[in-house]
């Protein structure tokens, strides 16, 4: 059994997988495919070494069949194919007022703990989604971020017909446009990588390129005048924190999707009193938006496979992260743990 | 009849008042109290000249008697008791979704139009609201800004039990404080001004001045680290725009009430993808915000006396600016417009 490590300063290295029996309430899982996340290429760049504890395996967009569970286990059977949800909650704490996703003693698998670029894995039985027949172990490893992008419509509270501008078309945004279409939204995508825009013309979506079109007046005329009645900034860029305060008409929502890291970034509070705008915050997801993600893949509305830019193995890890540090219009990169 | 004109550069004069007949829809008013807005303020200081052209009369805090009903008008009678909503909506737009409070097309009277600082004031009959008997003309003048307190808690979703945070103890800040009062709030004012705090003390307010305690801590202590579920930052100063975003907790709510002109200002962006937390914009009120102001105003829960802190004629109306401006402490200032 294998598994990869991350083992610091842009470099994993292979070695034996510890193959842990599932105790109480655990799965152990084979892993099938597991993509690869902005936050791992975060990883593997060394800017999360506190949290992270190399040697450490990472991972966490993962789909996998069950392999053996443990006592007390009832939500699933051996063989089972599954999604994870790779949130392990903590002790309630009253900052957090229920909303565990995102609590103060949230532990992250795949960044606090053991994560699944190998090709065994136990986790709690509880951070597992059953993946229908008719959707592969390849597209199941989309789960994890398509259920991202269910969440952040959800909290943007897109409505069918409303016109929907999304900042920054790379893997997160685009997932966030076709559940935005799903919803009847007109969907808008903002981009600056041309080899990105191409695709996504290709997948049938209206694009601007803000740095070749003035971007108010492209949604103007797109919109009638209306202008956005959502915008998701995923863009992390403060470009685009200043368009998403521009874009968006009279008690417009903005989701914040991005991790806008280091310094504060300038923001025009005064378009929010003005025009009664809101920003709101989303982050990871809740059971439900991981069921919504599961629905929409198995009714066969995403490409997954236009959105695959590359397979590979778990061998090859070390390569793959080369190849998405030299190729920033590149899509989503799996990896086979299988092999 | 008389009348008081901003007449540019930290100047007003009195002059003779323009009686204006009611046309269809209109009703003139005999002009009770106005009170003083820090908007006013701005307009005395010059900074709004391109918006309001000298000589204007301004004002917009009005209560008033009715003296004379145009054709057709039927929801105010000669001698009604009133408040007045100071919007008059433009056509509708589709950028405003409905939302002609805050309209592209809206214009504001008492800037964009004659304001109530006069003895007679003309007004289409659909801003007007009528006050219960036992409400004082002398208090009918804080139905405008208790109607914009009303109006933010609204924004706020401000449930009973919640721990709120109002970010500066001016007039609309204790206002807010008395609304939230009311809606079974636990009320927290952060205030840097001595003078305000005593009087929030005095009036049985939890304060804390930010500049000798450590807000955070206190907050903690306040709520058993529980944090605020709703801010309302109505500073306007960049260090309330940095408090707002560290104090709330998980989905906790940031009301943006104050107008944050100049420069943009630097947000924690990171913060509101990391607690999900939200930031809503509120302007100005809506119909049934009046209703409510003028339904807490009759209840008596709001001492109106303890936040006047002065009241002056019409005829002195230069000399209240001047004083407004060297006691920044002060709390609201009426100008009794029947003399």
């Amino acid at each position: 059994m294998k598994a990869a490590f991350y083992t610091g300063n842009q470099k994993f290295e292979i070695g034996t997988c510890d193959v842990v029996k599932p105790a109480e309430g655990e799965v152990r899982l084979e892993v099938a495919y597991c993509g690869v996340c902005g936050t791992d290429v975060h990883i593997y760049h060394g800017v999360m070494d506190t949290r992270v504890k190399p040697p450490q395996t990472v991972g966490h967009e993962a789909s996998a069949v069950v392999a053996e569970v443990g006592p007390g286990v009832t939500n699933v059977k051996v063989g089972d194919k599954v999604a994870v949800r790779p949130l392990k909650f903590g002790a309630p704490h009253p900052y957090d007022k229920g909303f565990n996703h995102v609590g103060k003693n949230l532990k992250f698998i795949g960044i606090d703990s053991a994560g699944a670029f190998q090709n065994s894995w136990t986790v709690p039985a509880y951070t597992l989604h059953k993946l229908p027949e008719n959707l592969s172990l390849m597209h199941g490893a989309f789960i994890e971020p398509l259920a991202v992008a269910c969440h952040d419509v959800k909290i943007g509270r897109v409505k069918a017909g409303e016109h929907c501008l999304v900042i920054g078309g790379g893997p997160i945004g685009t997932l966030i446009a076709y559940v935005l279409r799903e919803k009847g939204a007109h969907v808008y995508i903002s981009e600056v990588n041309e080899n990105r825009l191409a695709m996504l013309n290709e997948l049938g979506f209206s694009t601007i390129n803000p740095v070749k079109e003035n971007l108010l007046e492209r949604i103007a005329e797109l919109t009638g005048d209306a202008m956005i009645d959502c915008a998701f900034e995923v863009s992390g860029s403060a470009p685009g924190a200043a368009t998403m305060t521009e874009v968006v008409n009279v008690r417009g929502r903005i989701v914040m999707v991005a991790i806008h890291g280091g310094e504060k970034k300038p923001v025009d509070l005064f378009k929010f009193f003005w025009a009664e705008i809101e920003l709101l915050g989303a982050r990871l997801y809740e059971e439900e938006d991981y069921e919504e993600a599961i629905s929409i893949a198995a009714s066969g509305a995403v490409p997954f496979e236009q959105l695959i830019t590359q397979v590979d193995t778990l061998s090859n890890i070390q390569s793959v992260f080369e190849t998405i540090d030299n190729n920033p219009a590149g899509m989503k990169y799996l990896i086979d743990c299988q092999n």
